[in-house]
């Protein structure tokens, strides 16, 4: 695909998104499926290794992998009442199959708790069954009417865990447990800082009794919920007839869990770091750490430059950019697009100095270093980058978050805030969990994000809104 | 779940299959959707070191991962005539989403060529732009009428590598490529011998000018299709108009490979290895390789037995069965029908004495071995059972192939072969590739599997129908 500008940021942020996500060869809109995209090979390889960093802590946490069905019966919704008011309105739904009209439709599944919960009434019989630990892998469907690539797409990938306890109590430290994993991931591999806390109760999830959330920053301002993790209480349980004896020998319905993430971490991931040169990727999930660009112009300069460019990449593992037909202005403005954090250049000049040239993508710093110290140098940056991609985005969180006292306020602060024009603060304000409360945000399109894990501010006060005392301040902010 | 017993192999090979799948947690049915399973933790842990296997070798072949949209629009079904007659009586249709009824209804894909053909078309303009290489992990619908877990589901995962050439010998070149990647996997991972070779064309891809796949054969003698690699031609170029500027600046189509394996393999792996025991995985598959179980009686022995064994599982990164409440046979028999490579035992007289009990799963065989050697043992034993699980399988494949020449001798030999009661060959035969030459093979239920890529046989013959000369033998056999 030929290579367009970008559109900076600060003139556009939306546009500026979609041109990094382009050119970056990360993803591109379907188009003939409604809001649908296709996800390209620089962002698969992104999503492969926040699967793999996912995974292992999942195994590491006890975890089993499974795979369910992709189709669910259409009654099988309707068994929780609040499950099936929150995705009806979102379900595509198979009502020919094999030639023939089914006489009971299918639903593509929009998430699994049904499924699951089926199959936990097969499976569990004893505590001695319990707790039972799984994930899956999967593809879901929502019919989304406004999409955003990675952001909010009708079709997605993602990770779905489900598990079941014996006791309340279990099922929470599940929930609390899976949510710090997720925090893990986006700070420690995605640089991407991240607030830990509990979903208002107008935002949980549909047939949880609580639901916890991640919630980052993006550049503009806006929020960006990462990752989810609900605690379904008894819910699905009883919905779906999963009883256990236990330990005394009486039959009791089991406490759920389910916590997901899915490819949207990828868009968070791009407005979090990325410039208006286009996506810069913290060295953690670059599935290209570093790319080697050989440079020469005459033909008997070629044989010693590309030998020496094929010795240094493999000492640091890094790409060989060996194409032909193709300048080496052209290969660093591709590499600076694709988001590699580090590309290094050599030509005769530098071999005939026994030196290599460090370009470091989210500074744009150049240094010229010995090769023989590329080793420990290419290293040495990586770990700065990711460090200071992560101070960096943590320092403008904390610079955008604001207290605010009275929704009057909290108005002012976010009226003229939008996705394309940034300018969005996380506003923290005391107010009671209530959904008429969040019902009063939505006239300037703001919402309770959720109320931190961590209460870093000033502790109880009285709610903006009813004058009640409330433990804490809570965050309010427009969102994607 | 409740452990039952499995049904020996020569009482009903059908029967046996089932239950190796279930007591082996591998998977289950799902019931609830028609033809589908669901893949448990046993299962798909085999999935994720094939996936790992295979991906690993996509990657080293310059081939890129992606993700398509599952949905495809039922008009790019029908702008290849062959296949949206190969595939329209399997397809499930969306005819709702959103809570309406669609302008066009969407199908799951079965496969997706034609959404490839698609998007080939918006991104190949040059030949600067080939070869494009590409390949996708996903999910996919067939409604399918008889299926068994793992060998023909209504849904099932795989991989699915599309590829886009400048000239039909580059094509042919890859699509024989990844024939033998899969050949590679499938005997050098999975210890399941395989013939490589051309399909009949009765019996090639809709959509494909010929298709080349392994055959493996199942220990009742059936032959299992194990993966396919296709030769696409001009076709699907010319339906999605997929045309690029060659170096001579002339507008041509582009010519394709599409090749693909699936969690089938999960199921020539169970019927090329398990025994009446229960699931026998090759170490190279077995997610766990080893498993300890201590053996304590008197309270008093747990805590140095569990030393020593949390000692010993780390020096070769085998599991400990820490449960309680569980006999020391009932974990042997559990792991047994788990298919784990090595159970290793250990007791207080085997502690005192610096000893371990080493046993191999498919031979039985148990050993006491000295503790400082388990290493090198294990590593040893392993490494024998894959060598030998091979050699096995293949003699079985030779013992089992056997030449006719004429179509009564096949008859004779194939006639009475159930996948129930076994008994089934590989005949070699001379038959034309004239798919009314396949026809004939139907009345008694057998197929032309290919025609092998090395004739390892007699050389060239007269057909056994027509009596025209055919330059070899092909396999003809009953298969799943």
């Amino acid at each position: 695909m030929a290579e367009s500008p970008i559109t900076p940021r600060a003139k556009d942020f939306a546009t500026w998104y979609q041109d990094v996500v382009l050119q970056g060869d990360m993803a591109e809109p379907a188009e003939i499926v409604k809001g649908c995209m296709v996800i390209k090979p620089n962002g698969y390889a992104v999503w492969e290794v926040l699967q793999r960093e996912l995974d292992q802590r999942f195994k590491a946490t006890g975890h089993q992998n499974v795979y369910l069905p992709l189709l669910i019966p259409e009654s099988f919704l309707k068994k929780e009442a609040e499950h099936v008011e929150g995705f009806a309105p979102e379900l595509a739904v198979v009502t020919i199959a094999g030639g023939k009209k089914l006489e009971e439709p299918y639903v593509i599944r929009p998430t699994s708790e049904t499924i699951v919960g089926h199959f936990f009434s097969k499976w569990i019989q004893s505590y001695r069954d319990l707790p039972m630990l799984i994930n899956q892998w999967a593809n879901v469907l929502r019919w989304e009417l406004r999409t955003r690539m990675f952001l909010r797409t009708t079709e997605f990938l993602w990770q779905e865990g489900h598990t079941a306890h014996s006791s309340h109590e279990e099922a929470l430290e599940e929930v609390v447990r899976m949510l710090h994993v997720y925090g893990d991931v986006a700070e420690n591999v995605m640089a991407m800082p991240v607030i830990r806390g509990v979903k208002s109760r107008a935002e949980k999830f549909a047939g949880a009794l609580q639901s916890y959330s991640i919630e980052a920053m993006m550049q503009n301002g806006l929020a960006l919920q990462a990752g989810t993790s609900h605690d379904l209480g008894q819910n699905f349980g009883k919905a779906f007839d999963v009883q256990f004896q236990s330990k005394e020998g009486k039959l009791e319905y089991v406490w759920q869990t389910s916590w997901g993430v899915s490819t949207r971490l990828i868009g968070g991931l791009i407005m979090t770091h990325s410039d208006d040169k286009g996506l810069v990727l913290p060295p953690k999930v670059a599935p290209r750490k570093g790319v080697i660009v050989p440079i020469y112009r005459k033909e008997e300069e070629r044989g010693p430059v590309m030998e020496a460019a094929e010795k240094l990449a493999l000492s640091i593992g890094a790409h060989v950019d060996r194409r032909d037909g193709q300048t080496p202005g052209a290969k660093f403005f591709h590499w600076e697009r694709q988001g590699v954090p580090v590309v290094i250049e050599i030509g005769p000049r530098d071999l005939a100095a026994g030196n290599v040239v460090l370009k470091r993508r989210d500074t744009g710093t150049k240094e010229v270093i010995p090769q023989d110290t590329l080793v420990a140098k290419f290293n040495e940056t990586l770990d700065a980058m990711q460090t200071d991609l992560f101070a960096k985005a943590r320092q403008r969180l904390a610079d955008n978050t604001v207290t605010a006292n009275s929704l009057e306020e909290v108005r002012a602060i976010l009226d003229d805030v939008t996705a394309e024009k940034g300018g969005g603060k996380f506003v923290m304000a005391h107010l009671k969990d209530d959904p008429a409360n969040d019902a009063m945000l939505k006239e300037f399109r703001a919402t309770v994000r959720n109320i931190p894990l961590e209460d870093h501010y000033d502790g109880p006060g009285k709610c903006i809104l009813t004058g009640e005392k409330v433990p804490q301040r809570v965050v309010i902010a427009k969102a994607y």
